[in-house]
């Protein structure tokens, strides 16, 4: 039935996302790995990240979702666009293949940039490889009110991508003990 | 018993309401909607919204539930309601009948203007109707410390309207891998 | 066992208490209750507050319970207050028995002012009793840290005092609908 | 099974990290502790705190486990750093064994300092040993980006070092009642 559906063990699929003129841009958060330790116990295995998901339009309303082009904010990243006041611009750089023998092969990078009158950001994402010589960008403009949700929502979910939700969820009767 | 009336389950209403002397504003949120895709797996079907319920006075401390209006806030529109300063201005359109063949038959705006002190908002709800020739509007004070009230509230339920507190409460041990 | 202790159904007291040479400050959150009105449906019957509770010093590191003043900030008074700036006061004004017979006797009125160097507030709750001929006043000085403290708390305890927690821990699948 | 790894009587450790070139720092929340005072019923024991830990670098991308010093910031303490405008300095101070015969042996200072051109922060740890003789300190420069993730998590964390999300948790149907 649809209460059974709810259930906390499915997953949940919710894109925020924004549809404009050239493109659109879909976010989404990725949470974080865990390791078990020992007989329940757990330890962070890898952050959680904010997928952003851009798509050239194909048409009126349509988005090519073969041309999308991914970038996966890091919590410190995350950190970043939300400390960012209305005149400030952020770039981060991202190699997928980083550590790898394809290093540098594919360069990516995320810009935002505030409209002049500070009326909100242009968020575009570049993607240069060079393996195939092709150097694309994507580019979505995003209102002060789009960008405050997307701020409220990261700073919300910021703590979940670092697994800090899950530390205070666990059982501290009588057990711990602070050392300064 | 008293309780078990407390099961998740159940609905809760608690609407936060003003009530000044021409008029009262409640505000109430409306969760969003799922869609069951495969087996225990949702994906967002429709977004909450801040239902906001107008009510002229119709004596002291009596209000004409009869001649409410209501006007729906998405969640981009509470990102800008949340993103304002004490001397922002915001204004929001809406036609309930959008896309349909009764398109631009009602128009509603939501309006809120800062007090020219600094001390607050006045927050209006103007509905035009042209089958009916009617023209209404509702205008209800709310002082700093009631929006501040709204702005927390807002900021705590905006993740909930677009879904993302049910993303953090899948279970994400070990299955989920960010890609950049 | 320890751990059996920890069921939600129990109680847990954890006041915000601030100890000063002259006085004591405790702050704790007071839920809000609600009445069932169908089979599993809850009404927010009366809205949370935060108790304020000052206790006069008695000695060193001594405080005199019996002497103890209260004050329950409502959900407004909690929004006014986390908007204070540095430079900013507030004042608040109760009467325990408002609307009955014994309106006027006593007068309570809780006040916020900064310090002059922006390094905190002086927090103090004055009881006028006009049948005792008494007039108590009790001041807490409180650093900008510990305001904080309790702005933060505040913010995050405030849609709780207003039943807002429980509206989003319903089950919302497939069966809410926004009207606009 | 994984999925039983994520039972949440288990503890999860998941410290944020920021590895620099001379040092690193690790921050992890400690959950408060609670007294069974009756029949389900806790109080707080013991407030939390955020324990702050640096390792000085031994190499390319090493740290010193051994070398490690610990500062745990209070709830106060954290309610300092959340509210540290890009300008701001603080400065804590820590005796491990206050209160004990050996109470001003060890002297513990945690001083977080802007960087001139606003970009971010220099936190370190400097401990005395008066008995040892050493006096030992270790600094991490910190990006506003890092800052940020700090504040927010912090933010996050704060009403959980208090026991306050406890208190929301409670069955609070018809029983409790707010005194004025």
């Amino acid at each position: 039935s649809g209460k059974e559906a709810a259930k906390p063990s499915g997953r949940v699929f919710a894109p925020y996302a924004i549809f404009k003129g050239k493109a659109a841009l879909s976010v989404e958060p990725v949470l974080p790995t865990f390791t078990e330790i020992d007989s329940g116990n757990l330890r962070l295995d890898r952050r959680g990240s904010l997928m952003m998901t851009f798509m050239p339009a194909s048409g009126e309303r349509k988005y090519d979702w073969e041309k999308k082009q991914k970038f996966a904010l890091s919590p410190t990243e995350v950190g970043s666009l939300i400390s960012m006041g209305s005149k400030d611009s952020s770039e981060f750089f991202h190699d997928p293949s980083m550590k790898s023998s394809n290093a540098g092969q594919v360069r990516k990078s995320l810009s935002i940039k505030p409209h002049a009158d500070g009326s909100g950001y242009f968020i575009s994402l570049g993607v240069i490889n060079s393996i195939l010589k092709t150097n694309d960008r994507i580019v979505v403009p995003v209102t002060t009110a789009e960008f405050t949700v997307m701020k409220t929502a990261f700073s919300f979910v910021l703590p979940h991508l670092m697994g800090w939700d899950r530390l205070t969820d666990q059982d501290g009767t009588g057990t711990q003990r602070t050392t300064s």
